[in-house]
């Protein structure tokens, strides 16, 4: 970072910066702003780019690539139309992809409440008879993700992320652990730091030896294909690659529509070997009957292909990256100078994360709540919403338009600066 | 019955019968049929009362009657709209209504997959730390049903039904143990029977004491106003009725449109008491965010008010009654005399249940599948698939065109006498 760090400050320019930075935080809550930067939802704007769904498939059009009658009952693997395409964009299979209803979370949590009451299909027991069942979770991460593993009683462990993904010595060497039955990821554009795992971690990933024979991993593409530039991610085909590293049943695969097409509203998609899917099944099919594929062709009908699907994730883009540099110009513009704070700089995704002087972040969102910003809640990101550094601040700046996300953060920019300088007070 | 039995006949018109009842069998099979009565599903006809659907909510309409957003995340409980729609269409307060993704038999795994591993809010401990969880099932009943209490390790204890419902005196009896947790039920226009409970039946099953402070009925009421005639039934309010006599939390009480609108792409709907539905809420908070409020919002659009979903079922009626009205005729001309089968004469619903002579329903299932007619299988309307008498045979009328239905009936009425016959050859 270019310019001088608070440390480097004499103690005229600190008391200074101090006053300066009270005073503006006073004008900050002066201005009784009510704005919100907790989660990643899509933007008006965002959604009105999907309206078109809201009227489809259309009255006439009910009969899928089978020629099969979408409204009535079955098909528990969802839409061949579907699935064909979602497995084009991801690289992946369609035979080895389910579509299902609008939540991979719901998904996500049935996985682990099947392995819990009955095991997978690679258990020696259920889950729920093991003494201890222990999971992985590389912080920081999805606050979703860790509540599941949180209800079901699982002990979870941290590992910290890096760069080009969790620390796979860290993860290696805790798999050999046979308590240990599996491990959260968003490997591509990641919740909140927008990381995407590299080549090498994701062939490690794939590739280590686990104690648990029935050790999973949850790969929640979430970000597959959120770019915020013109590029979008390489999608590694992780199934093939723990296939042929001799692991076939390691990943669950997790997507969806979600924030592509209508929060909630979308389609969701499970990807794995055949045989996990077989288990999903034998236990799904039991749970019900079939997902909506009304709303699956109604989907396929949208996109029309994998170019339909990019074109209109470049539209999500154009609105969003504005967003992003406006957070990190703020951040860079107004912390750049001294050294009190880290941030991500994400090129998809939908969040950014960011780190402030250890022991501050708490602080930071009570000063940003009580100017009237909300902020998630520091620890978020964390199981069991603990950082113990009190460093991390997750910021997600899809929801509210431009101009409230640049007040926002100029706002949250003079909390951060105020903590630190309260906590650095000389 | 009028005419004669089969027992009546002597010898010689006996083998009269039995001559003439073979032949007409291999005429039957002669004709290469390919029918199916085997499940209730809506046809073709009744799908496309509901196409209008295929293009709601419409581009523009996307706000509830709060003024929320549909479109994007959030409200697990469902949109006001369908909400008080469907407490208004069942005789319930909205306020415990919660309106779902499609299938209300996904909720019903998950509240049994919940009080498994959590217990619910009146368990002394999970279900899955009781030695045993025993579960009343009426027979004949509902095979998923069945499915998934067999899925979860349960002891099924059957109980008949009778013309009023399930027989309530040996359930009162039953519900001395406190092992026995809970009880399926369709109350109204139930599976396969069309039996609707009668008030006292109603009235018992709320005030019987059980030992388990956590026993459950699952109220399934998924036929609540598929009425075959210009008469809806009346629907009970049976979680004000349990709160009157003590017992707020005993029923789960769900609902569907699969067989309203768009089988699979539906709504369906848990109501209960408010601890109920918080609890509920407890756990499927963390399996997700919300259901899909796009389709209910649909769905609200499309039936208005009660009147528009009344109107809505009587066109249903139209479509089936007449295929109900079939198979009656049919097995009245073809059976009537004899004293070889009763058969059911619902007033609503999707089933008419088929008694035949002890031990000659695997046959007829049997003649019936050699002749390309696919019966539901003997026995699947009993836990396990077993049948002990091996009488009870469930017919689905809904989905083939009434002439199909006709010459299915005809082809099953041959094979019931053809395996009665045999079973009493002298």
């Amino acid at each position: 970072m270019v310019g001088m760090s608070l440390k480097d400050l004499d103690q005229a320019q600190f008391d200074a910066l101090a006053q300066e930075t009270r005073q503006r935080y006073d004008e900050l809550k002066a201005r009784d702003l009510n704005l919100d930067l907790t989660r990643g939802k899509p933007s008006s704007e965002q959604l009105d780019l999907s309206n078109a769904l809201l009227a489809l498939p259309g009255e006439d059009d009910y009969t899928d690539a089978t020629g099969a009658d979408v409204r009535n009952y079955g098909n528990l693997a969802g839409i061949a139309d579907i699935r064909e395409l979602w497995g084009a964009a991801l690289g992946l299979d369609p035979a080895n992809v389910i579509a299902g209803d609008s939540s991979s979370l719901n998904i996500m949590f049935d996985l682990i409440s099947y392995a819990y009451i009955w095991g997978t299909n690679d258990s020696p027991r259920p889950w729920k008879d093991e003494e201890r069942v222990k999971w992985i979770c590389p912080v920081p991460g999805y606050d979703r993700h860790f509540a599941i593993t949180e209800h079901f009683g699982f002990e979870m462990v941290q590992v910290p992320m890096t760069p080009d993904g969790p620390d796979v010595d860290a993860v290696a060497e805790l798999v050999k652990d046979p308590q240990v039955k599996g491990m959260w990821t968003v490997p591509i554009f990641g919740n909140p730091t927008g990381i995407t795992f590299s080549p090498e971690v994701v062939e490690k990933l794939a590739a280590m030896e686990t104690a648990a024979e029935d050790f999973r991993i949850v790969w929640d593409n979430a970000y597959a294909i959120h770019t915020l530039t013109d590029e979008f991610p390489a999608n590694p085909n992780v199934l093939d690659i723990a296939a042929r590293n001799g692991h076939p049943n390691r990943f669950w695969y997790m997507s969806s529509t979600s924030k592509i097409t209508l929060a909630g509203a979308g389609v969701a998609f499970f990807a794995s070997s055949k045989e996990n899917l077989a288990w999903y099944s034998s236990h799904a099919s039991i749970r019900g009957i079939g997902p909506n594929k009304v709303n699956q062709l109604a989907h396929a009908r949208f996109f029309g292909d994998v170019d339909g699907l990019h074109t209109h994730m470049r539209k999500h883009a154009a609105s969003l990256a504005p967003k992003f540099e406006a957070v990190i110009g703020i951040l860079e513009e107004r912390l750049g100078g001294y050294g009190v704070a880290e941030w991500t700089k994400p090129k998809g995704g939908y969040f950014i994360s960011l780190d402030v002087t250890d022991g501050s972040a708490t602080r930071v969102w009570e000063l940003a709540k009580d100017a009237g910003i909300t902020l998630t809640k520091a620890g978020a990101s964390f199981p069991h919403g603990v950082d113990e550094t009190d460093t991390n601040i997750r910021l997600a700046p899809s929801l509210p338009p431009l101009d409230e996300v640049r007040t926002a953060m100029d706002g949250v920019a003079t909390c951060v600066l105020l903590a630190c300088v309260d906590a650095a007070q000389r």
